[in-house]
């Protein structure tokens, strides 16, 4: 089966008719009345519009840099990057845009369509929804397959690199360019979508004390556009980002365990099996037209979990073909088993049917201080399952596959797990971008002034997405921390290759220090992230209280408010904002190798890895679990809304904003980003770095 | 010069003579009123009630970890563990203990002597001030000292221990006592003193308006009591640990680096020189009658940078007769320019006088929400130059002591650095320890209601109060992490010795687990300490509410608030709240062993080391700017008091609490006792270990 990578085209082929399929689907509902319309085509202009500047400022940035690595490639003649590396950088972050692009394009034409279909009932609003996300979904894993089957094809047959060591070393640095990418759609999406809502809630629900959406909020567009921007253009980008990079890290390792060719096809087999296996459970994603909350859960969940049990199964002869160990498949079902159990625990901790957001609604009683230091503490409380999961599927993966006896077959295991713990993405993502196309749709009944009903409609189905979001942001971080560690071993083995054996050991100061560069890299970024947003909306919450006030009329719905002045604002904020961090990414990596050379860098890679995954798990569990005590609180607890409760879990809900939506899921990226730019630029680091001249 | 051990006591002695001097001069002042005397022989009553009781707790658990040990060393026969251990623990607890308790006493008798001192001249405040703060801080140097030469001279003469490697590898492990002492006194105490403080900041300042301290305030002799129980004896417990374990780990590198007992020498003279340069510094400590907070500065930095100097002069001539390398001097240097640099960084992210702290001041502009986010991202950002520091330090002690041709020298070199940075404790604990002091006597003169005129100074040696503390601070955490990393590389020299060469690579999936679980032991260690602050305060909140509704008159000065039951309720909190986290540092290093053996247990070790080391330079540097943007708030900016912009930066001082006393500060004791007890325990974990049945 070893030459099977055509089926890799297969697979992007069914993945592109399937999401062609319930685009048709979700283009064939109405868009609703005039009044709906109009919103949905406000929030479409401005979400294009953002994305345009987004992509222009982007490229200007990948113009630099894709000359950089063509100066260092072809300058050297191919000693010091390969010739192909600057080719798919730029293929990288190009397909990784389109994924955004795309998802964010049906999403918003489904928000509007989405609120009309659950005027009619709560299953056709839950079809639209899905087939939207699945859009998404199926987009991001056929453009995926696409992008690894064009360069292996064109690098085996058309170039005839027939070595598979050389072929997964050259194909593993094609990742940056998609992580690049999904870095600034990330970053500059969360900015955006983090200042329009921090703006929106901090003087629209705390100050004037009208409710969420309300059409007299400025804000209220930028807010919807930012839902686009961000929670579904830059997790299409990431999620991209995510399946490729655990792809190409698998083909590295595969030819360093040799396994040759087999152990490369083996993780697009798999994708592919998971496609198909994706395609199956999304028709088993509906509900009975008098469904309840729970049932459209269940619904959701009977599909994913099919997809995962599916492709469970089809694994077995998959691997028993190819590499042939048991061992490989333990480490798959360890994927799965790993991401399904990590979603559990994020939904455990941040979902108002269980104790630890109950309890941190509670503490709401005693004002917003105690919020905060309660969310703080069960965000940083939750990262004990995950890393613990984490820990448990990389020492069985590597045991597995045979560590004891095989060193890298063993590491081989941990990147098949992380493809394995991907495989289903299409269907994982399709529940996952639903989310915020709900959340839009609820956005849209509100403004549009449609009955109660149906907003209690969407506002269970934006609940649901916010368990399904959970959900998707387990695999994201399960993956990424997987993936990273893969990373990790592939630039150690390409670096080893070239000036042999380094000293690698925690005992070693520069390898030491490294690791506390990744730590405080973790840190910094954050940082940066966290208070990009807090600049961005502070430029909100002026324009929105300013409006207030200068407007006559506005609050007693007389006088239309300046919706496109708080869209531009946030456009300008985030693309300023998002340049810093994004270059801290690549410039930090590259900076540690210069000075520390390759044993700093691996510090680093670990350290990054090691406390970004930890953060990253803090801070959306801590931002998902205000959201949501909030929203527990919404519902009739602790004095309901507009209570002193509600206003103290406010606080804490814009606290959260930032933290589970622009700075913690920007951390699976960073991590996988160093990663990939310290195998780029592993050439220009060992031919000149400080430590050398020691 | 390798038998002048005695030095050592000689050191103690001339610490203990300058400490009583110091304590007659405190005692030698007038407690002012009668009013003072009894509001601070409540203060008193309080603090010894919590640390009897805290000491009772402490001694049952030390007895259990006591008999285990004890087990552990003579059923073996010594095998598994030295039996001089167990007695070692014992005595490095009580040291730890003592050293908190005396610098206690003497700050609960100084605090309304620093009042009525200040009631008459700003210089005289200061100087009683300082004299308390001489007391602890020489007492902690002169114990530790005295501890370090008793056990030295016991092992070497008593029971003829005449290889270094063999004393090094024993002393080592002397540190867990002081460690786990230091780790209940500080998790005890910062539960205490920011349950009280939060407590009596939520309702009295926030919800009832009425300002700190005043006696109406049911918490507020509770929040009093908790900065001599917190503040003071929690950090001597912890400093003392911080230095004996720079010693001891030194010692172990010593021997490893074939300096022998030359190499072990060097650091007992240099902290004796340090004790010396420290007692002439403190005499330079003064200032004229009419004296300005600048000059209050200026006279308190002339001691410290004073020492620093003069310790750095006499550094020369003992590293030249006793390893007799320019390397090890360097690394000398590096370790006191290092935690003179953090210092300064600390105070420059959370001193007023800064822009970060008046850009976060001005955040309170749009609210609470914006304040925590924009203090998260100052926190997050200033652990750059910490970071950077520490690895600036590292890099060049290890290489400036020889470490690119002998490794093991160039690790003691990161020993001797910290060693070096810690050498003038004497005086930077002085300056340090007299904060809590100086807020107290404010604390007082506010509650037997003194002239405007007297609480203005007390201020004033507040705000110095903070300043300095921030530079205590520095020390306190660029020191543990230097002596976190020799501990690690003690551990690794230990278990080497026994089982021979380990794959600690950072390819190695257990070393990566095990810096997984490090990270996460950080993350969750900070969930406990901050969930406890968050417990116990929340039973403070409700009783001040009750004693505000149930008292008639409270508010009117007429009738007097129960002050027992605050002081009862936070006692009962901070000893039921800190056992958890402790003993989550004891267990999970030993668990991590048992399970992935020693090459996890080194991962562990490194993860808890740079995660720990990021997150308490994060959660200090984050707390302190809150604390001095609500300050800079009161002082007159953004509204001044009781505005919106201060009750904003109120929330943002009271999630600081927590950060900044209770989690940031255990997170140092916490990494290095992960590493004693990991060393303590090496052999139980290299005997039996789930890994090794593989």
């Amino acid at each position: 089966m070893e030459n099977m990578f055509w089926v890799g085209f297969v697979g992007c082929i069914l993945a592109g008719i399937f999401a062609y399929t319930q685009k048709k689907k979700v283009m064939s509902y109405s868009e609703g009345t005039e009044k709906m319309q109009k919103i949905a085509a406000s929030i479409r202009a401005g979400a294009n519009a953002y994305l345009r500047q987004q992509y222009t400022t982007v490229a200007k940035v990948f113009v630099v840099v894709f000359i950089i690595l063509l100066i260092m490639a072809f300058a050297t003649g191919g000693q010091m990057l390969s010739k192909f590396t600057p080719f798919a950088f730029l293929t990288g972050g190009t397909w990784s845009m389109l994924a955004g692009f795309i998802g964010m394009k049906i999403a918003t034409n489904a928000n509007a369509r989405t609120a009309q279909a659950a005027s009619e009932s709560l299953n056709k609003g839950l079809r639209v929804a899905f087939s939207s996300g699945s859009v998404m979904g199926f987009t991001v894993v056929g453009l995926g397959m696409l992008d690894v089957s064009i360069w292996f094809h064109l690098l085996r047959y058309g170039f005839g690199i027939s070595d598979p060591n050389q072929l997964g070393n050259i194909m593993v640095m094609n990742g940056m360019g998609a992580s690049f990418m999904a870095l600034f759609a990330r970053v500059g999406g969360g900015i955006y979508t983090k200042a329009a809502d921090v703006g929106a809630d901090l003087v629209g629900k705390v100050e004037a004390g009208i409710p969420e959406d309300d059409p007299r909020n400025p804000a209220t567009i930028a807010d919807n556009v930012g839902d686009n921007v961000g929670d579904v253009a830059g997790m299409g980008a990431d999620l991209y980002e995510s399946y490729v990079g655990s792809i190409l890290a698998t083909f590295a390792l595969a030819a360093a365990a040799g396994y040759g060719f087999k152990g490369m096809v083996l993780p697009v087999l798999l994708a592919v099996c998971g496609i198909v296996c994706s395609i199956v459970g999304s028709f088993f994603v509906k509900t009975k037209e008098d469904a309840t909350q729970k049932s459209l859960l269940t619904s959701l969940r009977t599909g994913t979990y099919l997809a995962a049990v599916l492709s469970a199964i089809a694994a077995a002869p998959l691997t028993y073909f190819t590499v042939g160990t048991l061992g490989v498949y333990i480490a798959i079902l360890c994927g799965l088993v790993g991401g399904t159990a990590i979603g559990y625990f994020t939904e455990y901790y941040t979902s108002d049917t269980y104790k630890p957001t109950q309890k941190l609604a509670a503490s709401s009683e005693t004002g917003s201080a105690t919020v905060i230091i309660g969310g703080l503490s069960l965000g940083m409380k939750s990262t004990m399952a995950s890393i613990l999961i984490v820990a448990a599927g990389v020492i069985i993966s590597f045991y597995a596959a045979g560590g004891a006896s095989d060193f890298n077959q063993g590491l081989y295991g941990i990147g098949i797990a992380a493809v394995g713990m991907l495989s289903t993405l299409g269907i994982t993502l399709a529940t996952d971008a639903y989310g915020p196309v709900a959340d839009n749709a609820g956005g849209i009944a509100e403004m549009a002034g449609l009955p109660e009903e149906v907003r209690d409609r969407t506002d269970a189905l934006d609940s649901l997405g916010n368990t399904t979001a959970a959900t998707g942001k387990g695999f994201a971080i399960g993956s990424a921390s997987l993936t990273a560690l893969a990373l990790l071993v592939s630039y150690v083995n390409i670096v080893d290759a070239k000036i042999g054996n380094m000293d690698l050991s925690l005992t070693n100061p520069t390898v030491l220090v490294g690791l506390f560069i990744g730590a405080m890299l973790t840190f910094v970024f954050s940082a940066f992230t966290m208070s990009a947003v807090q600049v961005a909306a502070e430029s909100i919450v002026v324009e929105v209280r300013r409006q207030f006030k200068e407007i006559a009329g506005i609050m007693e719905g007389k006088a239309d408010p300046d919706y496109a002045s708080c869209v531009g604002l946030c456009t300008k904020g985030a693309l300023h904002e998002m340049v810093a961090p994004a270059l801290l990414a690549i410039i930090v990596p590259i900076a540690t190798g210069l000075i520390l050379g390759a044993e700093g860098v691996v510090g680093l890679l670990g350290g990054v890895s090691v406390t970004g995954f930890a953060m990253a798990v803090f801070m959306s569990n801590a931002g998902g679990a205000w959201d949501n005590a909030k929203k527990y609180i919404e519902s009739g607890h602790h004095g309901g809304k507009g209570s002193p409760c509600h206003k103290a879990a406010v606080v804490g809900d814009t606290v959260g904003d930032p933290f589970k939506d622009t700075s913690g899921p920007s951390l699976n990226i960073l991590i996988k980003l160093c990663s990939t730019v310290s195998i780029v630029f592993s050439g220009l680091v060992l031919t000149f770095n400080l430590m050398g001249l020691l």
